[in-house]
């Protein structure tokens, strides 16, 4: 049976925080576990230069913090091949080639992109780098011969461009040697930060991270937004965007409890003390393994494991990388 | 005595011709010739896709072409190293790091660009590889920690938009890793067409080739372009702008007497059959050897000998790229 690949990856900016958790890492364990997909895990560290290259301390310190987190949750390296991007030079290669298949009206089009650079008040002084990121990004997929990458909604614009630069190569030197990847659309949305923005990020520091201390996970919680009306206890409260309720309905395993929960605190007499220390009790209980199993591996053994599955994703990278040269006909010495 | 690094090169894409001999290819022997040099010399494959990335063969077809062109010139691969760009996959990965060190702004300022992309009528449409040919350049010229860049006036903004990047990256990271370039600028215009347009050139179809038969060098000389109002052999001519003086000037050994054709052509009572006669024995004694030198190589013996300095000339890139990726902190694994 031939295997699904699903390409996944984070830019290691920082340690993984519980948006990670709902939004990417449980996905990936199912995945994982289903062995009709064979699963990449990328450390995207030139993604992540991109925007940091002038604090690349902050990405090259965090990929052994990525790594810790990833084997902490569940992402088992004997069915995961997780790999560090720049470690697999055939993709800076791959991105070269890729550029002379795509317009810069089309990079500058892009969604995605534009939010990006305006989040980063990039608009004026682009670093090309980041603009061409997302053909970078058609490198990490195809390398693989990737099928199947989670995104979120927001990231749809990107795996268009991808299969774009797929389609015009293989048309260009009538060939089929790349693939089109289909995106899966994650159905949680993403996970609001403790203040009740829009997204919890280490940036905003309005994130629970995996590796937070008991102390720390209890200090977010109760500074948690909840409903400002919500003064005294007896008063009516406020449900929707109240940072608690989004929180127990990603964490919570009782369903019931938490819409009970609900019903009582919208009719008034539930107080937010309450709430916290039963989302505090539930973040506890579900990080607590993961910090513990964190402090299990050495150093060396996370270099070791990363070592010897950066080459396992290097060796299908040069295949790839292999082929495209031939089809384009670099191909000098035989 | 420490050597100084010399980069020069050419973009494949037909054989070398008059222009390149007297333009570069002279230049190259000289400084070959210097002990104080070390010349590399790159056949710049990789460049030449990013606008003929359609029809990649006529790029990787002559490859060989100029090989045996270098080397028929007197080129001498145990003097200078001469290497395919695309099989030094370092100056890829070394492009891809360059990219975050200028803005997109700037890149299209470049005149170079500019003027080349309003003649290949790229304007509304700009492929990203082509635009970013100057970043590429940067890797080629960074990677052998190249001091001296022979070039046209016309490509000045590239050496200046090379060592921007160098500046850059040194500054961000507080080092010294990568050295800035002195441009050599080339006291020898381009040598015009036997059509006299500004450029001779293959795609034209107005040059004069370094392996032209002796029957195709003597239509070409006798089809060039002289002053069309010199009607009869009598009446007074034009020096400037008719192109068999200037090939005179260019090539014919012997100053004093190019003075004195000149001389009789102004005054009437030379005709352009008795000048271009003396053209076409010119060229024909200055490529006849070469034509001879082009057919003593084999196939093989061109492949080992740009196999072997290719080798070379990337141990030398691997180690530039070696410290650029210490210099970002990518070394993960020790």
């Amino acid at each position: 049976m031939m295997q699904k690949v699903v390409l996944t990856g984070d830019r290691p900016s920082g340690k993984l925080h519980l948006g990670h958790y709902v939004g990417s890492l449980l996905n990936r364990i199912q995945l994982q576990a289903e062995e009709t997909y064979q699963s990449y895990v990328m450390i995207a560290d030139t993604q992540a230069l991109t925007d940091n290259f002038e604090r690349p301390e902050k990405i090259t310190e965090s990929v052994f913090d990525i790594m810790r987190d990833y084997l902490a949750v569940g992402i088992d390296p004997e069915r995961t091949t997780i790999f560090i991007q720049s470690q697999v030079p055939e993709l800076a290669e791959l991105t070269v080639y890729y550029l002379n298949f795509v317009t810069l009206s089309r990079l500058e089009r892009n969604p995605t992109v534009k939010t990006e650079l305006a989040q980063k008040g990039f608009e004026t002084s682009i670093p090309v780098g980041f603009l061409c990121y997302p053909v970078s990004q058609t490198a990490d997929i195809t390398a693989f011969k990737t099928e199947l990458v989670p995104v979120g909604e927001d990231q749809l614009p990107l795996i268009e461009q991808s299969n774009e630069i797929v389609r015009r190569f293989n048309r260009t030197y009538n060939t089929d040697i790349l693939k089109e990847a289909t995106p899966l659309v994650s159905k949680t949305g993403r996970l609001v930060g403790i203040d009740g923005r829009a997204k919890a990020s280490k940036s905003l520091n309005n994130a629970i991270f995996l590796s937070d201390s008991p102390e720390d996970i209890r200090t977010k919680v109760f500074a948690m937004f909840t409903d400002p009306n919500h003064v005294r206890v007896s008063d009516p409260g406020r449900v929707e965007g109240n940072v608690v309720f989004t929180y127990l309905d990603a964490f919570h395993t009782d369903f019931e409890e938490v819409a009970a929960l609900k019903a009582r605190y919208q009719h008034g007499g539930l107080g937010d003390t309450a709430i916290k220390e039963i989302l505090n009790a539930t973040l506890q209980t579900l990080l607590e393994p993961i910090r513990e199993r964190r402090q299990t591996f050495t150093h060396k053994e996370l270099c070791d494991i990363l070592q010897t599955s950066t080459h396992a994703a290097r060796r299908v990278a040069q295949q790839t990388l292999e082929e495209v040269r031939n089809t384009i006909g670099l191909r000098y010495f035989d």
